[in-house]
Parts: structure tokens; C-alpha cells; sequence
């Protein structure tokens, strides 16, 4: 690559620290962490000592609450259909906000077919979740109330704090997919209130191939998936030492190094916004300040995201999103613009980027001219 | 490592020459394949390199029939879980053989809750399944019979052509779990008549966090996870790009060289059981000649599989196996040595090994001598 890329939200590379950390355990300590010799010995300790680094980047009370899993969506599926099904007796309502993760929304869609009621809580225009609907929804028999810290797509923060209090004033259990948020903003789980709490290896510049879930003591699961009894039998199959490994060593850098990364892309990131907004019918999508700090993301009337996406590529050799690369293969607009209250036409002409080491002020112009060609011959092609 | 490791089946390493393909992946072309722009395009086109090498090493009619999966366990969950109950009204009963892989066993279990009826098909002395048996067992209501290609904890490999020819014969589908067979003995979907295939990236020497299942078009399965649309919507997750271009390269190397490695261990493998066997009251396991050609299992009456391990690790730095590491940590005797007709103390006696690239024919000798003494020690020790 020899581009600009700014879609850091759909694919990280690996820091290359975190892979002279862990690279040994693909060719070297490559042992199967549940063989009791010395090979799967040396293996088990470096899941756990794996363990405590992401425990500590989330300040989890104990490195046992933390369950690997293969991706943060096998960690979504597990938080939701793992908990709503094994505390089906205790009630059978699922809530989740409007704008979550494809993985929330379709294993929260998947309880439904099994007979639990769903209920998309609304957010407001900056895709803040509308509060006092999430009160009067929530009831003692809400199993599961999930809520992501931030959006990837428009960067919005949840008031996570908030809404697990009142989660919590119901007696009920809070998952927050932190996917988007973590290692850009600081999460702990205990001044939270966070029950179970999702994140993924790559969105820290980890290995993909690791997710996590943080599971409180008082939230009782089922697996999933079924086989062995790796990770307490909640999650099945050898464990991947690499991606584990890499995982803990890029969350042990997160913890370090976040406050003053995130320091650095802001202003980057405002520069960028305050540069597109310069063009004409331009419009920044999310909350203005309740962001992420690397994530800029913005809507152009009368022409479409995926157009912008491949004219910035072809064009100017930058990468940019039009919205969640899970659904990107699909024309339908994003849901959770559709969510924020635009229109279908608004919708689809959006384009995201997000910021990440890589990147630097030195980029800024470059990016605000080539956006600014980009819209201006696209808009001047359109029949709109 | 420096002892002699003797526990392939558990965990191998990744090939060199893997990792230098791979490798690019992680931190170069890390890219997203769902994302639309060149560097996730760049993705794309090496996961679908990888399927057309998987799909060539198994005889796959068409890449596309390869769906990558995050493990073995994963597709064995798919192709079980997601056929049976993708197609419960064409029938509620499920069949498998009594030495499947636990997460066979479990998913099969998951699907007895949920009303299917599984029958265990049992297996002679030397691990073959019971043909009459299962051809009594199956009939037109039998939505998936799972048989594995080979065991891994006793080598027998499974008659799969006759076994498919039965499964057939009513109109149903066969699953095959390949991992202890697969890059050891030639697998030919077409040829065996196999209607779904399980095999892992880690078990050819490929990176850990890849499986793949094989899907015959005919049969219609429904995903086990949920989220994004990713490999046809039956596995969700951001592909893990290192793990499944590596799974390919390893898959290439395999059908290059596999013939080879195998001739050249089947002697080793031959002579260590020539060795051991000479050692009072020591038994082969599983059959003398259908057998994995890497493969070597014993039982040693009056004596402790685990001691046997502890031992030959910690006095003679040799890495040996006494069955799953699936199940290693628990104290119950492996189900597949019970079903060959073991009694509870013959099978808590037993030790696996598995040959592998970095063995050869001068470590017998020395293997040998380092099992007769521990045999020996243990016996000496043991008030049986």
C-alpha cells in the first residue's frame, strides 16, 4: 500500500510489535493449550497471561471473567443467544438499540423466530439512544439489553453509564459491544456497569482470529457452540495462540499507549472535518463532539457513497468506506442511517473514514482536495 | 523445542514456507474482503485463491462449494446443526458413529434436546464402524449421518465409499469429519461420495483460527452464527485473511508433497510400533494395517496414560499424547477407546503418538528406549 487508507474501522494491520510478540507461536510454542506436556503447558500460559492483559485493559475484576472466543461477532452471538437462552425462565424479552452491529441485530432477530420479543430502542439524530423509551421498555423480565459503546459507522458514544444503571435498576444484565470504542477510548467495565462486554483482536491492531467476551460471575451462558470444554465449554475448539496471544499484547499496548493516540488523531480528525464540510452540501453524520476520536464520517447530497468509494481509490489511491463493510455487498442502505432519520437517498450517499496510526495532518489537504474533486465530478455526472 | 515431539494430531506447527506466503496478510495486505476499494478487493481475491486451493486438494467440483469456516469445531457444527435443522421436516433422526470427534458427539447431543433422535453407530475392536448396523440404523428420515475419515486417537481410517454408498442409497447426506486424515492420506469428495467435508488449516500445518466445510449444492444448511453475509451468510465474522490464505497454501503444499511425507513416515511409524510393541503387556490400539500412516497408539496394562506423558516430557523431553487434547483435562477414559471394547482401566492406560515433518527414522531407537523405562518406572511404582 502506498495510499492513503482511512478504513481502519474495517480492517487493521497487525502492529508490528504485536507480531514479533506472537509470531513465535505459530513455528516454535505452537502447543495445543489443553495438552498436559510441557509444549501444552507453555501454550495454556500464554492464553492466560493473554488473559490478564485484555482483563487489565478493561479493568475486569479478574482475568477468569474474560472468555476468547474466535471474532467479536462469535462473542456477540454468544453474549446474546448465550444469555437470553440459558435465562429463558426468567423472561423472554430481548432489547437492543436501533443502530447495533448486523451480529446484534440478526442474533437478537434469531431469539425472535424462538419465540422472545425484540424491541429496536430508537436513537436521535446524532444516533444518541433515546433514553427515556429504553426506561420504559426495560422490565424484569428483559433478559438481555444490548447497547454497543460506539457506533462504527457514524462514531456516536452510547451514555453506556447510564443506561446500565437503569438496566440494573431492573435487576437485568447489560452487553455492550465495544468493537468500535476500544483502544480509541478508555472502557471499564466495573465503573460502567457493563455485565458482558465484546471486543475483537484486529480493532486493536491485534491478529484477526480473537475476539473476547467479558462475562460478569452473576451472568450464566450457554455455549453456542458445541465440542470440547476449551474456555469453561462456552467456547469450543483448539485455542488460536497466536491471535490469543497477539490479542493480549496488543491490548497491553492499547492500555498504554491509547490516551496519547487518540490525542494525536483528534485534531487530525477535526481538521478533516472542518476541511469537508467546506464543500457544498456536505454533512457530517453522528454527534458533533460525543465521538470517537479518529472517526469522521459525512453524507453528500445528490450522489452515491459507493461512488465516492471507488473514485477515491481509483482516482486518488485513498480508502475510504461508504458505511459497514459487513453489508457492503448489499444496496441497501445502512440501518443505521436510516436509524439517525435520513431518507433513503440521504442515506446512501455516505462515505466514513476513520483514522489510524498511519495517518497524519500532513494528509489532511490531500484528502479534503481529493473529496472535494470526487464530489464535485460525481455531482456534475448525476442526473439528480 | 528441543525434545522429540510426538503429538502432531494435537497441535503442529505452521510450515515456513506457509508463513512466507501468509504473512503479508497481517501486516501489508491486511484489507477487509467485504470492503469495496482496492485494498479490500486485494483481499478478496486472496481469500478466494485459498478456496480454489482447498477445493483442488479435496477434489472439490467447484471452489465455491468451500465455505471457510473459524475451525474444525465450527464446520462441524455447520454441517451437522445447520443441516439438520435446516431440514428437520424431511426427517428428526441423526446418525454417527460412536468415535466421532466430540464436537460431532455434542452438536448430535444439541440436536437430541431439540427433539432429533441420534443413534450411535458402534465400531469393531479395531475401530471400524458396524456397516450392518448403520445400514439397519439409516432410513429416509435421516437428515445427517456423520462418519469421520480417520480417527485420530486410535488412526483406523473409516470405509467412506461404502459408508456414502449406504447414506445415499435412502437419499440422505453424509458428513465427514477429515481432520485426523487430511494432508495424510488422499481425500477425493467425488470419488468417496461426500456430501459435506470438515477439515483444518492447523491440522496441515497452516495457521490456527481456519476451517472450511465442504458443501455439496444439494444440501441447504442454515448458519450456527449470526451476523454479516459473509462465505453465503453460514459464516459471519470479518474472514481471518492470514489464517484462511495461509489454510490455502497449506492445502497446495499438502496435495504437492503429501504422497511423499507419508511413505516416508509409514516406515518410522512402522518401526516405532515394531519397538514398543516388544515391551511387556503393550497393545496396539486401533487397527494394525487401515491406518493413518503417522499414526501410532498403545495401551499398557496396569499403568496411567497421564503418568506415561508426565514422564516421557519430563525425563526425556519427548512430547507424546494419551488421546484428545480435547478432553485431556478431564479424568473420564476417552470414548473412543471404550467403544473399541476397552474396559475404564485398560483405556486410562493408553498413549498416542503422531509423526510429523521434523521426525525421523533415527529418534525410534531412542523413543523406544525412553517408553520401555518409563513403562518400566510406572510399573515398578504402580500397587497393581
Amino acid at each position: 500500500m502506498c495510499g492513503i487508507y482511512l478504513d481502519y474501522q474495517s480492517a487493521m494491520p497487525v502492529d508490528t510489535r504485536v507480531l514479533e510478540f506472537a509470531e513465535r507461536y505459530l513455528t516454535k510454542e505452537f502447543g495445543n493449550p489443553s495438552a498436559l506436556h510441557s509444549v501444552g503447558l507453555a501454550a495454556k500460559s500464554a492464553v492466560e497471561e493473554a488473559r490478564r492483559k485484555v482483563a487489565e485493559l478493561i479493568n475486569a475484576p479478574d482475568p477468569s471473567n474474560i472468555i476468547f472466543t474466535g471474532s467479536a461477532t462469535e462473542a456477540n452471538n454468544l453474549a446474546i443467544r448465550g444469555t437470553a437462552q440459558r435465562n429463558a425462565a426468567k423472561g423472554k424479552k430481548v432489547l437492543a438499540s436501533a443502530i447495533e452491529h448486523i451480529s446484534v441485530i440478526n442474533a437478537m432477530k434469531d431469539l425472535q423466530k424462538g419465540g422472545f420479543q425484540l424491541t429496536l430502542v430508537p436513537v436521535d439524530s446524532a444516533g444518541i439512544i433515546d433514553l427515556a423509551v429504553l426506561e420504559n421498555q426495560l422490565s424484569k423480565d428483559t433478559t438481555v439489553t444490548s447497547v454497543m459503546y460506539a457506533n462504527s459507522e457514524i462514531g456516536t458514544i452510547e451514555p453506556i453509564k447510564e443506561i446500565s444503571q437503569m438496566v440494573h435498576d431492573k435487576g437485568m444484565f447489560l452487553h455492550v459491544d465495544a468493537v468500535a470504542a476500544q483502544g480509541r477510548i478508555p472502557i471499564d467495565v466495573q465503573k460502567d456497569g457493563i455485565d458482558l462486554l465484546t471486543i475483537s483482536s484486529n480493532d486493536m491492531y491485534g491478529p484477526q482470529g480473537a475476539g473476547a467476551l467479558y462475562v460478569n460471575p452473576k451472568v450464566k451462558l450457554q455455549p453456542t457452540l458445541l465440542g470440547g470444554g476449551q474456555e469453561k465449554g462456552l467456547r469450543p475448539s483448539t485455542e488460536n495462540l497466536f491471535a490469543i496471544a497477539g490479542m493480549g499484547e496488543a491490548a497491553r499496548l492499547a492500555k498504554l499507549e491509547m490516551d496519547q493516540e487518540s490525542d494525536r488523531l483528534r485534531p487530525i480528525r477535526d481538521s478533516l472535518i472542518k476541511e469537508i464540510l467546506k464543500i457544498d452540501e456536505a454533512y457530517l453524520t453522528g454527534h458533533t463532539t460525543i465521538r470517537l476520536p479518529h472517526h469522521a464520517s459525512f453524507r453528500f447530497s445528490r450522489i452515491e457513497g459507493e461512488s465516492i468509494l471507488l473514485t477515491m481509490d481509483a482516482m486518488f489511491n485513498i480508502q475510504v468506506s461508504t458505511g459497514s463493510a459487513c453489508s457492503s455487498r448489499t444496496l441497501e442502505p445502512s440501518h443505521v442511517l436510516l436509524a439517525i432519520g435520513l431518507k433513503h437517498e440521504q442515506a446512501h450517499g455516505s462515505m466514513v473514514t476513520t483514522l489510524g496510526k498511519y495517518n497524519n495532518q500532513g494528509e489532511i489537504s490531500v484528502i479534503a482536495k481529493a473529496v472535494s474533486q470526487t464530489v464535485q465530478r460525481l455531482r456534475a455526472l448525476s442526473p439528480l
